[in-house]
Order: structure tokens, then C-alpha cells, then sequence
């Protein structure tokens, strides 16, 4: 029987330990700086029982589900504290800065770089839900660094949890493509949720005239700005170029739609259309 | 039992049908110029009978839902043909344009302008469904210019349908809030499809990073080039001016970004946070 620590309760790292306690016979320990989520993750029966950061020491394994931006030096402290046979990997949404950090660490092979491409708008350990992670897509980055068992260890526990597990070797070029399939995705529905908000000073004609398009649009516009200050912040050079790439493109419309042209209009809409390949993809995943 | 003639079977058209077949004992009569989508509608049970335009000079009531761009010309040349007491409405995504167009017709009063706010990102009559108006507003314009007696009867037909309507005044102001609710998430989504497949030649890529948060964000890039097109030429002044408000708010973002301010990137997103409320209401409609 594993004994199991999770570092932050918020909806990664509480559905991790739902989904851990549901398929597999771990004993889950909580760890959280934040006083009253330890508690309501106790509450919840998310956690078996709470504790500080030396229960590291005791595990088996440790899974690390804080903001990004306390990653990287927390893993390494993880890492300072662990007993040799210990399995540590983290969630973050973004991979360089903490490979970079734990790279020459002497317990390096006993870390494995994650990131379950999984999440809702909802934040805290009350969002945390099953089967957030069910056929889902696990990336692991830098798999030649980690030890051959830690990997393999990694792999077959996200297969209990029903995930497909994804290895790219550049935590670099993992940062670059998540900037724009992720990311800026948010930043998109924010700002649209912005200039929204900004002209419909009345909410009133929102509820009214607002579809579930628009719901759809802006659904992550409803996301934690703690979670994604740090996120925009670590992920910023590939971000700014995604963006620019964006307004361009924006810009463009804006360009053929003054135009009046209607051939340049239709067009770029159906080139556009090839997403839906792309997007069939994802729900059969 | 009424006779009813439903111009264009498309996703709003088409659902419409099978929403009145449903509730109602009305007898419908379809017409398309597409005559493969006339076929289908058969096919699929969705019209009684396959008919030309002049069969609305025989039934009680006319529903529009071809393309914006042939609204206004095709109104003027229903309400020409309809005998006395026949009900015309059309279920365009903009209004002036139709509105302007029927000013003087001498059958004025029997014309609604409606928006029922529905829809998917399918198109076609294979995209109608039963409850794509469930608890879902009808948008009422000019109302003043139709007679009581329409009116009433709109509001019970879609009341029937399971619908609330809310009356607008202006044609106008229907355009251009619209234009920030729906017509610009559409450009965003499809915007932000180009960019992503721009970028990501290699689409096993996208596969593999992007989650729920993208599908839902880019959902309506799926959506018809054939509809949207003269949608946005149509409601061009008002999409240009939501487009330069959305890109102010990007670049602005950018350079928020760019500074690397912590404080400012989570000020933007929290007060973006209050989307929720509003989000919520569309829920509970």
C-alpha cells in the first residue's frame, strides 16, 4: 500500500487524489499552505489526513500542484527532503522553469516532469471532481533524465487513472505549443469577457441576447487569476508571440471585412473549418 | 390546424420545424432553394411537403431563416404574396437591414422581426434538433410596427415552443449588441482557430496538448461560413468597432505582459471574474 503526498488541494491536485483514492488502495496525505483548504480537503474525505511538507520524507510518492510560479523551488526542496526510492512529479502547466531547476539536482532521476492536459474554469479543492482525468492525455517531458523505473512507474499509474500517457522531449518546445493551445485560449476568453463587460454596462441586455456561443467563448474567462498570473508570467516570451500571431490575424479580418470583401470573408472562415478535424480528435481521445 | 410555410431548412429553420410538428398540429410546408436540403427535410420528417414560394399565399403563417443578405428582399416578397391575415417573422441574427427593408411595405403589420437566440455551430438540415429553443429568449424588435394581434400571436407561438420573448425597440441597438454577444465571439473562435493551426503544421501536436478549455474556446470556428458571412458583412460598423475594443483590450494585455506586472495581469483577470454572474444567468434563462 503506497503512501501518497499531495502538495496543493486546488481541482488538480484534489481531483489526483479523488482519483487515486477511488483506484488504488494509497493512503493520501494533504499538504497545503493555505490553512482552510487542508481542512475542507479533509472534509471532503479528498485527503486522509493532513500534514506539513516533512511527510515527503515518509512517502512513497509525492505529486506537487501548486502554482507554477512556487514549483521550482519547491520541487527541489522535495527533492533535498525525500528517502531514496521515492517517486516525485509535478502538474504545473508549464515544464522549462522547473526542469531547469531540479537539472542538476542529485536526486534529478527520481523526478518526472507531468502535465495532465485536464482542467475546468472552477478552482480550490471543492472543484476537485472525478473523472476529470478519465482518456485524457498525460505529457511527460525530458523522460532521458528521469530514472527508467520512475518513468515507468509514472506511466502505469496514469494508466490506472485511464490516461494515455504523451512523451516530448524539449520541456521548451512543451512550453511553446501550450502557449498557443492552452493559453492563449484563456487569454482570448478573457479579454473577450472584457470588452463584453466594458460595453454591456447594463447586464441586463447580456442575459438576454447572450447564447450558449458566447458561453462557450468565454467559459474560461471564469478561471483563477492565481493560478494563471504565474502561468502568463513563467510561459510570457512564447505567450507575447502567440498573441502577436492573434491580433495579426485579427487585424486581417478586420482588414478584409472593412474591404466589404465577401469572397476573403468566407474563405478565411473555411480554411478555418479544418479544426473541426482537429477537434473531433480531441473528444475521441 | 394551422398551415405553415418554413423558408430555408437549415439548422434554425429546420429545427424550428420539428420543434411546431412537435407542439403543435401544424401542417408544414417547406421551402429551399437547395433542393438536396428540401429532399432531406423530407426525408427526415421535418416538413410535410416540399413546396415553392408560392405556397405562401396559402398558409397562416411564414418563417424566414434563410442568410441575413437574402432576408430583406425575400420579406418584402413573402408579405407581396400572403393573403390578409397571414403572419410572416423572420429569425435573422441581425434586424436592421430587414426592418429598414419592410418599412413601407403596405403589409408592415403583418411582419415580426424576431432573433430567437439559439443555435450550434452545425449547419444544414441533418444539424436540426428538438429543444434547441428550450427556455432559450426571443428577441422582439420594432414591435410598435407590427399589429397587437401578430404580436400576441408570436409570443404565444414561441411561448408554445418553450421561449420567453423580450421586446427591443430599436432594430439598431438589437445590431449592435449583438454584435459584441455573438458575432464577435464567432471572430474570436475563428481567430483564434487560424492562429493555432497556423502555428501547429503538425496536427497530431494539437491532438495531443489541447484540452477541453481549447474545444470549447474554438467550438464556434466549426460554425458555417455560408450563414456568417453576410452575417458579419451586415453587420459590419458595429463588428469593426467591437473588433478594435477587443484588440485594444489584447494589446493592452500584451503590455501589461510585456512589463511583466504581476499585480496588473491578476487585476485584469479578476475583474474579468465577473463574467461568472452573468454566465450563471444564461444558465438559468
Amino acid at each position: 500500500m503506497n503512501k501518497i503526498a499531495v502538495i496543493g488541494l486546488g481541482l488538480i491536485g484534489g481531483s489526483l487524489a479523488l482519483e487515486l483514492k477511488k483506484n488504488t488502495w494509497a493512503t493520501i496525505y494533504g499538504v497545503d499552505k493555505n490553512a482552510e483548504h487542508l481542512e475542507k480537503a479533509l472534509e471532503l474525505g479528498i485527503i486522509y489526513k493532513k500534514a506539513d511538507i516533512n511527510i515527503v520524507s515518509e512517502v512513497d510518492i509525492v505529486i506537487i500542484a501548486v502554482p507554477v510560479n512556487i514549483i521550482p523551488n519547491l520541487t527541489n526542496q522535495v527533492l533535498d527532503l525525500i528517502k531514496g526510492d521515492t517517486l516525485v512529479f509535478d502538474v504545473g502547466s508549464t515544464k522549462l522553469a522547473v526542469c531547469n531547476a531540479v537539472k542538476n539536482h542529485p536526486k534529478r532521476k527520481n523526478f518526472v516532469a507531468l502535465h495532465p492536459i485536464a482542467g475546468t474554469e472552477f478552482s480550490g479543492p471543492e472543484a476537485a471532481i472525478y473523472n476529470l482525468f478519465t482518456d485524457k492525455v498525460n505529457i511527460i517531458c525530458e523522460q532521458e533524465l528521469s530514472s527508467k523505473s520512475k518513468i515507468n512507474q509514472v506511466v502505469d499509474l496514469f494508466k490506472t487513472l485511464k490516461m494515455k500517457s504523451v512523451f516530448m522531449d524539449s520541456a521548451k518546445q512543451h512550453d511553446k505549443h501550450i502557449a498557443y493551445v492552452s493559453h492563449l485560449s484563456h487569454i482570448s476568453s478573457f479579454m473577450l469577457g472584457k470588452t463584453v463587460l466594458e460595453i454591456e454596462k447594463d447586464e441586463k441586455s447580456i442575459f438576454n441576447m447572450a447564447g450558449s456561443g458566447f458561453a462557450s467563448t468565454v467559459r474560461l474567462a471564469k478561471s483563477n487569476p492565481e493560478t494563471w498570473t504565474p502561468i502568463f508570467l513563467q510561459n510570457k516570451e512564447n505567450l507575447l508571440k502567440s498573441l502577436e500571431e492573434y491580433i495579426k490575424n485579427l487585424n486581417q479580418f478586420k482588414e478584409i471585412l472593412t474591404s466589404e470583401s465577401a469572397e476573403d470573408v468566407f474563405a478565411i472562415m473555411q480554411n478555418t473549418n479544418k479544426i473541426k478535424s482537429v477537434l473531433a480528435g480531441i473528444k475521441n481521445q
